[in-house]
């Protein structure tokens, strides 16, 4: 094994600069219960960007360096300053998930038991060549699952199933998913299709929508159509959905998804209440697409929730046995219900190139990188 | 007894009209289960206002009839009368709680002990003579209470006791409470004096600081101080509040305290998250006093939640054990803790009278009218 371990680390810098630069960190022993991943595939999801970027205004990004050793700055608005304080002048290793193999490990048997196994890893800053991680952090692949297959095991697909998890666990029938032609909204309707939850895919393009059709979804709606609220109004009333889940956050998204629940839950009253409909709403916020504020317009009375939503938060409160059973159906599956597709791949270096960070934007749009450390 | 049973109805025309007015609804024999009281007094609460006004526009508020039996007739904007559609043409009762004595009773044990007592009853429509009720929405009253003292002893005290009881089944320590020179707030405030809870009291006045402070209040902060988002966030440092009742809801308000609440809790972080910290920030929004947008302004990570919150639906998730030593503070305690100070006195005519209702809106501010309908 070598020594070298190039990682990416993003650094703010006091006088207001953002860099972002490839770094040897060495090689760690790993601790008894810990093992060494070589990392041979990591994603890069909207969360890693936001680690990546941090508050930096991106438009002013500058490319300096080498091909093989690319440095990019970028200004960070002095207003934002304080909010990343504690940040500042600490390299910040990016990358939340990841696949490879087992090189090293500890002396418990759970830490050997992987030794030389594909496995995926969550947490710890991925985009290295050498991760040392602890052995809860990892999940076992199949025999056959490549460290590509399996790149994106945790923050897609355990999202994806802790949302159908929780609507359960608080007692909803069907689902509302916004910005639902993504990765994790393609994931999604696979494990809504699969397990006979209906779902409402809100999309904002006519190409989102054919898109989602295609992948077999019953109900999808047009946010930037004319007749988006009664559209939407008509699929609750339809699937009786009362939860919602959100990436976007600002806007008045959450506020129209609980006044057409409202609307819908409403028909079933036999008389008027200034409270509204006994029917409890909810919509969780999981992402920040849009950072303004968030706007409700309250006509959906008082049976209502509006939560951030948080991977590690849910599956504190699904509890160890569901959070079990949904990991092992994230290997099982891993090909199939939550596949990933990558549009790019790239080695740590060409991750630092311009014309990617440039194009990491469009996720949303179908883009999605995946950064391959051993090349 | 007399058979007559004049009540004060609200009703909502085809033609947009909005009409207030007495009328002569008979007597009801009581079922087994059933009590008949003869209600001697009756608050009015905001929540009470909602019922009687209801969207209309109270500006165009005329008075007809007689002094004895008045009339109150105001315009419905064309806009509205879609939310309220299942209200037209219905004469609805007003009044949600009041305080009497049973004159009739059925033939339950449980009726029949209740003959000849005071007692405090809910919901119903109590701006009336004589309420026929059930039971189990009725209150025994201590001896030597009397109904004007008892005439409150649901809404506001056990709304004051179901934030308390929420913010211990939920595990927060303290509380933040909006507009909180209220009734209500006042209520609230000798609560958590004598449970020894930090309660934080958010007034936009000088003279609502100087009345909560002689009341015994420690944490006071005045929302229209320049120095007010960092007084919120000190006094959240002190006490460690991380759960707030808000009864206004439209604005910045809920915002400024999830916001105030994050910077309290980023001071314990470690290192940065761009998921903000992990303290979990609840806001509960219990009213409506302002019926514009709510608007957040995001800077609180992704722990926190925005409800709605409805006693009713607050009193099932704290659960019967809970809620029946609720109802036996309140009875024990009605002339101190939860006693309540009325500044005007009206009859069932008086308070269809145009002064009247003009000034019912300043409740807020100190007037509060008791109901007397047997004068």
């Amino acid at each position: 094994m070598t020594d070298k371990n190039i990682q990416l680390v993003s650094t703010i810098s006091e006088d207001n600069k953002l860099t972002i630069a490839l770094q040897d960190t060495g090689m760690k022993q790993p601790g008894d219960d810990q093992v060494v991943i070589r990392i041979e595939a990591a994603p890069l999801n909207p969360s890693d960007l936001a680690v990546m970027f941090s508050v930096a205004d991106m438009t002013t990004a500058k490319q300096s360096g080498t091909e093989q050793n690319p440095i990019i700055t970028a200004d960070v608005p002095p207003k934002f300053m304080s909010a990343v304080k504690m940040r500042v002048g600490k390299a910040t290793a990016v990358g939340n998930e990841g696949a490879g193999t087992v090189v090293a490990a500890g002396s418990s048997p759970a830490a050997q038991a992987l030794m030389g196994k594909t496995v995926a890893v969550i947490g710890g800053g991925t985009y290295r060549q050498f991760l040392c991680a602890n052995v809860q952090s990892c999940l076992e692949l199949n025999e056959g699952t490549s460290a590509k297959e399996g790149a994106s095991s945790f923050v897609n697909p355990l999202t994806a199933l802790a949302m159908v998890e929780t609507m359960r666990a608080e007692g909803h029938t069907a689902i509302i998913h916004a910005a639902a032609a993504s990765s994790l909204g393609q994931m999604l309707n696979r494990i809504c299709i699969a397990d006979g939850v209906d779902l409402i895919n809100i999309v904002r393009k006519a190409e989102q929508e054919t898109l989602l059709r295609d992948l077999g979804a019953k109900y999808v709606v047009n946010s930037s159509s004319d007749t988006f609220r009664t559209d939407l109004t008509t699929a609750i009333i339809e699937t009786g959905a009362t939860i919602a889940f959100d990436p976007i956050g600002g806007g008045q998204l959450t506020s129209d998804i609980l006044n057409c629940m409202e609307v819908a839950a409403a028909r079933d009253m036999k008389e008027h209440s200034v409270y509204g409909s006994d029917t409890f709403k909810q919509v969780y916020i999981y992402g920040a697409l849009n950072r303004g504020p968030i706007t409700l317009h309250r006509n959906f009375g008082f049976a209502w929730g509006v939560n951030g939503f948080l991977l590690f938060n849910a599956l504190g409160k699904l509890g160890t046995k569901t959070v079990m059973a949904m990991r092992k159906r994230v290997v099982d599956e891993i090909t199939t219900t939550f596949a990933s597709h990558y549009t790019h791949e790239v080695s740590l270096a060409e991750a630092l190139h311009l014309e990617s960070l440039a194009t990491y934007s469009k996720q949303a749009t179908g883009e999605k990188y995946l950064i391959t450390p051993q090349r």
